[in-house]
């Protein structure tokens, strides 16, 4: 076996072997296979596609590359949630002790963020004291004690998936659906969580930009997770507009701990609602509305101890960023635009994303916005605050918005877009 | 300017502009595209193509890497051949001292073989004493006293197409038009001949295996040269079985030497003369019938003037393998097929080639052959030879063979194929 002769099988459009491909992902683990080759072979799926057998194939030899976690000894059914990344998606940070005060264990293995999406970890870091890397024993201790663990996923985990990951996103090799599906799915199910909700984004803010694409990759993700035992439901949902009214670090945790509380933006807690009733259905955890947690304090309770556990102070304040800069309407009317790829990508300038995976992130940077499509408009009312330690990257920042806040005359229709595009089981 | 995003135009179908290409054949000489960046932007090439510009100035940039060379300063017009390589090609042997003959100086800049196919360095090293490692001013010394030269081009010499060359060979892109038609143009170009013959190889034993294909490389590469004021020529010749009665390296200097004394195969002879005529005609000489040249002896003494300045000893004995093997007809006919590639594999896994850059050849090994495709055969007479130092390869090496030779009934009928196929200039 060699690696010009699996290449070539692929830009010649054809069909790899099981042994081509368990070769060719422990070769390239082990470095016996160079990144030269890897991205040449990473260019050629893109373009000529894998069939189901090779996409599945390639996750389970992803997974082989390194340990798989189990969590049977739990009294409880696990249940876990994986996003494809949106902008001011917090979901996963009220999501995970809202389940957990239902009933099911929510082990979440989480990324940082890259490129205009944000990541899980870099926002709870904003809490002081809170820490991201734990052992296999913490990680299990804070599932048994908070019902809901939220942390890095072990070098042990994937590694083929990690080193693959890295070379996509210098390659331009990022978009290929099988090689996106094998990357999740290989992470998730290794993870060995029992259960598993997929929330599929669509839209300008999300790396699937319409229905049809994210249908596809959502129908190969589920069959993936089944084939392996993992019972696993997609939602498909907008990304279109961001996800309730902040993008950034402190900014999305303090929107989390609102909805934890009871309050927080109606989109945000009806996506968080919906994702909480399929994960406690695909764990099979029948008889606790979701939202009856929210109000009696159960999930918030969660939360704390879900935090504390790890070294967060959930009393202390949250950053703040040391500028403010708001921006105002600068006409009447409805506003019928508000692009989650001009708000993430203005959130990332001023600094609450990352250009390379070691560059650091300010806690208080990002959008806090004031309206959203739909809202009515009055000449000069604020529409958007930004934060940021760094003021000098405004002008940068706000490039960004151009075209992606539109205000329309005040009888200009509009009709709101439902935040689930599609279920797919 | 970044690697991913120029790889994404391609990868997407678009077509790179000229500072996208400037850019990413400068920033990968200067080592700040990567190794894994390159061979994805590669495969994205193969797989999408690009169109005439985007080749030539792909061309153009692969020249700027490095130096030019200039034989300006010659009295005599200068013209060159290039073959994409086969199966007993060793027509660069007695065509550089016969053009020289005829009155146009050949700076001929030759590669080693990789793969089934052989190099030309590699034949003329099997002559005692011979240096294919010249420096400028021995080239043009040598050029001067004996009218050719047959060298290995500097590091100077567009060092971007050594680069790429290496790596595409290890990531399965080398079968790309646009990559070998610009591969190979840089360096002739950079050369600095005023006029350039292409034998552009067609069938088993080449790059190219239909004339459709090989008419698409060569009319890119005379579109190339002429664009970049090289008189250029392209004949697209059989490559369906081997060219003459050898195939390795002494074995091929033998041969060539009696085509110069003026005997040798009949197809050698006429793709000789063909070449022959295409070089000087391009180069502006007229009136001298290279046939002459090699009947009245001053192809041969042009030879002698060639090697021996090159450190050769043109009268010492050429190196003779160890071991010999015949392979006689199991029957009586006519024969139909004598493959070029099983012939190319054969020889190579004798010794007479390569599997990597860094492995020596055997000077000796190589395949005999005591017939050529329309000769009538007689049951149990030799129809090769085999030779080698290392005869635990003769198993590994007759494999290769499986199916390449046919012996058909003498009734069969067969018509020879020619050898040049088309012209295009």
């Amino acid at each position: 076996m060699d690696a010009p002769s699996v290449i070539r099988t692929k830009r010649d459009s054809g069909e790899l072997t099981d042994a081509q491909i368990d070769w060719v992902i422990d070769a390239y683990t082990r470095g016996e296979v160079a990144d030269e080759q890897m991205s040449a072979l990473a260019m050629a799926i893109l373009l000529n596609g894998m069939n189901l057998r090779e996409i599945s194939r390639w996750t389970d030899a992803m997974i082989r590359s390194g340990v798989r976690m189990d969590f049977s000894a739990l009294p409880l059914p696990t249940s876990d949630k994986h996003s494809t990344g949106g902008v001011g998606d917090k979901i996963t940070l009220p999501l995970a002790p809202l389940v957990a005060a239902c009933g099911a264990a929510v082990p979440q293995l989480s990324g940082r963020g890259l490129g205009h999406t944000g990541g899980t970890l870099d926002k709870l870091e904003s809490i002081p004291g809170w820490r991201a890397l734990l052992s296999n024993d913490e990680m299990m201790t804070v599932l048994r004690d908070a019902g809901a663990v939220i942390c890095a996923a072990g070098d042990g985990l994937a590694p083929a998936d990690k080193k693959l990951y890295a070379l996509r996103d210098v390659t331009g090799t990022v978009e290929a659906i099988p090689l996106i599906a094998s990357s999740i799915m290989s992470k998730k199910i290794a993870e060995g969580t029992g259960a598993l909700v997929l929330d599929v984004k669509v839209g300008s803010g999300a790396f699937m930009k319409n229905l049809a694409d994210a249908q596809e990759l959502a129908r190969t993700m589920v069959g993936l997770g089944k084939a392996a035992g993992v019972n696993t439901v997609a939602l498909l949902t907008d990304m279109s507009t961001p996800l309730g009214l902040t993008a950034g670090n402190a900014l999305e945790v303090r929107e989390s701990v609102e909805v934890l509380a009871g309050g927080g933006p109606a989109d945000v807690v009806e996506l968080t609602l919906a994702l909480a009733r399929e994960m406690l259905a695909a764990a099979g955890v029948h008889g606790k509305d979701p939202a009856d947690a929210l109000r009696d304090g159960s999930a918030m309770d969660h939360w704390r101890r879900m935090i504390s556990a790890q070294g967060g102070d959930v009393d202390a304040p949250l950053p703040v960023a040391r500028e403010q800069h708001v921006i105002t309407a600068s006409s009447s009317g409805v506003l019928t635009t508000l692009d989650a790829y001009a708000v993430g990508v203005c959130a990332w300038r001023l600094g609450a994303g990352r250009a390379r995976k070691e560059d650091p992130v300010q806690a208080g940077a990002g959008v806090e916005m004031h309206a959203k499509p739909g809202d009515p408009i009055v000449a000069g009312q604020p529409l958007l605050t930004l934060h940021t330690d760094t003021p000098e990257r405004y002008e940068y920042a706000i490039e960004a918005l151009a075209g992606g806040i539109v205000v329309d005359p005040a009888d200009t229709p509009f009709t709101a877009k439902p935040i689930v595009l599609d279920r797919i089981a």
